[in-house]
């Protein structure tokens, strides 16, 4: 399951009870082939390590960076103060507003530094991936058709899964 | 005002009451010489519409599809599942609901078709473009480094304002 | 449990997992000898299969679309921009947000495009299917008689369950 | 400004404050040529007159009934439980809580006895004479062919206002 | 368990799913040797009998009304402007909006008809009953010896459950 | 406007912003002549006079107790505490968060210590006067013929607006 | 388990329910060998307990009080009115609500009379201590250089868990 | 208006805008003498500077550090997760949300590093200087003795408002 070749997209959280959501990001990236790296730093815990981190990223070859966090969720905004790079937040699940929390701290940033939040949980990090897949296919043709592809995919996925529906009740 | 060159960035619009919103995005694209194009459609007022803008926005040469909807915001979704760009949607307060409708109805995408999501209003208009920019930034070093001049200056800016704090209070 | 004869009212999911909240709607137009078709298809996934699907839904006989849809959900409204016919949304609850984001993206919906929105769930959903009925006996001798029985039914039920109540107390 | 024939629709609201809302449907069944009447009544200030209104409305030949109402917005729900007509409800802002609280009191309703809820305020006024014209556009080609020139006009006017933008800005 | 002597307190619910929170009120009123009744009655699936029950309550010698319901809750209100007896509205948590929805419902009652409208769920009902118990002390001398009991005890019970605290640590 | 009689109901208030708020309260008691006092006391910024106030208004005569707070609106429950009359909690608007914050500060008291919560804002005032009517008239037959004829009169309020409204239109 | 040392720190709570949450504080309390005391008392139960807790705290030698309670939470409102010590209010889930009630009850103090409000639940319980830990460091240097080994530590250990997660994925 | 001896406390914005909300702590600290400090940094415009300023507070003699940011209000918890001093947090409503985003990305800080947060606006602006003045005034008795003034003046003050209410009225 562990990447190999030299990371362009890196999938960090600020829990390692975030890892089990942010799995759905790693699933869809190596779905697409993408060298990923993942990373464990908190914004509060460690904020010595996530600026390090974020002011690193670019220059590692790091082109997109996938944030997950929960609670009052300030790691993207930190990472994507401290880069130039595209960061997309992940809002958490993890107390007992389910993530009503994390998504607003995640997706009201004020204006001048940019985080492209998704869905709160899964849902998000799966989509987070393909977030990232969309823009690297902007200059890899490959991917963009394994984008094709996996679209087309999901299209035909509703249409059997239909039919199964039909089959089970007829 | 208007842009000249062919647009790589497509600024979106549900309704026209939405634009003192969606100029906040076109004046940073501006900013930042990046050629845009304004469009008006509903997702659901003129859907034929929508999905044709949506099917040819990447062969035009559009790389980045910014879209404003209040509301019910249907429209970044609609035209996320409609083109493999990337789409960033800015949830308008439009309602009685303050935009919690239009974020709630552009972030909570179902995993498959994602929308980058910003904040609600201007400040997520403008951070709809500097995320465009971002992205553009990947492969464009003269954009990277005016994002790298604007990141400084907007932390000058800070450093100016507060010293005009302190001269007001003195 | 299939339907037989031509189906007057259709019952749209955007996936196989809102079945068993979707089969309450189904369950009240058996009830009421209503035909009816079970369809699945996403707005997001599917939007080509959606857009057939709502263009052709008249002139194959259908009367009335009750649409089920979680998260941003998205599906009722953009069936109701492709037809005439009366469309009515059940949120469903997909999402750590417990079903508010899905009915804010069902019932906000900008004039013009109107969906008919029922609570969350399966309370929602089997109203669908009787609001879907008290249209239909608007011009049907036969079931405005069966709906009257299913009123007169609902109140005896409520004065029985209070006998029953009295009894386990007493 | 008055209606003439004998009203099909019947626009209900709980206080006359709500008039400014609900004309909104009132000016869509003028534009349908949809004869209507008008009708005020509380569900806590005038139950009698409530019930009275709702157990004659369909033997009056009304065939559809809208209601606004604000606050703790029973009055939809109540007029719901005493005909069998297809009731439409039109959550009115009318406290801090912006609608939210007529929203939740008028599409939460528990399984038996349908709600078809709309937008909170003019858009969902709006919408709810639309969808009573899409009920009796199931009975009437005129009425549809209507709809089908209202739904084209207003794909039209998108494109018409996209341009006044484009000129506005060039 | 059952009562004996004529009610003077009845204990409403919408539906039998409502007993388990609702017993709560009848524990106490039992604790206070008030008698009650409990009637079971929907505000929409048996409107009629919500207004028979309402009309005649205080002939019967009832002097306040506890009801509790869930969803849009309707029926403390519906019932509150059938009565000029004071009526006390329990929201229970019977959907995914966890009770906010039936709390809004009973709460915002507009100007005019009053409900005094208690905590979501088994603690309000609890406390229906307390508020019961305070209005029929006004004028019965031995509820308001028992009443300053019960509070009495209820600061005792805090000291005894300090202590039992401070043993289990020690 | 100033009360006479010794006072059997108190208004109380946590801040004079609330007054205006209040003297919904106070009109309803004045149009029963129902002997009123108003009293100022904060839960937090003057504790110790709102401990005297809640324990001595019993036998000062008072009967009931109305209370108006914002913000954590603590006012109501702290003096339920202090007390065995019935205490009526009027939640007011006085914060970004529109009462939300009042009101379930107000409503969410846990077992033991009922408050008796109405409608955010002047609604609520208004009900917690009519409220306190209702309890008065269980012991007051003049008062509970008067409220027979205030309710008459709202029925017929209703009417005669319906009335006006027609002749506005017609 | 049980504090021995004259206690420094009060960590009180509003009910016995409240302890698997509370316990948070004095975990972390021990770690820092801060002598500390618990305490029950309710602000609606016990209000007079409460009131002489609050008064004689500072004079007992307690410096700073950590309160938990949940629902419509006034405790730590109403003990920081009775004190002029520091007192953090951590908002519990005691409710459907799932503690948004305690935390707007905790948080939303009117101004003069201020309570530290922490996020809801275990972790706030935890920074509820952790917060203590800092305004006592202010003064003793053993303890500042405790929290700086704590604070050491917890960076430390992200960095671990980043190898066990790269260890298990391997 | 200006402070001179070295501050003990900083209060630090987020944007030039936040001023007139956090002025209220600036007023109070004032009235207490307390010699203190403002700061313009930005979470994320400005994060080198917010981090210098944070890990050099302390040396510096700051002693409690007061921080106001509105949207998705990360500020307090970088600068906590930079110092040792105890941080308050102030909530400011600078959206369409009304501060309930800042709220919750001040409020909800995960386990491990302590925002002490104030309500929203300007109430929360005057607590978080009280809180600051009641930490001081644990080593300070003039600090002390006048908070015991305060307070009295508090209590006077609702006496004095409630004697002109009065004056109003009679």
């Amino acid at each position: 399951m562990a990447p190999k070749a030299e990371p362009i997209v890196s999938v960090v959280m600020g829990s390692d009870s975030d890892l089990p959501v942010m799995e759905e990001s790693t699933k869809i990236l190596e779905q697409f082939a993408v060298p990923y790296e993942l990373f464990l730093t908190s914004a509060h815990r460690s904020p010595a390590r996530t600026t390090a981190f974020a002011k690193n990223a670019a220059q590692r070859g790091i082109k997109v960076i996938i944030v997950g966090a929960g609670a009052a969720a300030h790691l993207a905004g930190v990472i994507a103060s401290e880069t130039l790079l595209p960061v997309i937040g992940v809002p958490v699940d993890a107390t007992s507003l389910k993530g009503l929390d994390a998504l607003l701290a995640t997706v009201q940033m004020p204006g001048g530094i940019p985080v492209a939040t998704m869905a709160i949980g899964k849902a998000g990090a799966r989509n987070a991936a393909l977030f990232a897949v969309r823009i690297l296919a902007l200059e890899n043709e490959t991917m963009r058709n394994n984008l094709i592809k996996f679209v087309d995919n999901m299209a035909k996925d509703v249409a059997i899964k239909h039919e199964n529906l039909m089959g089970i009740r007829s």
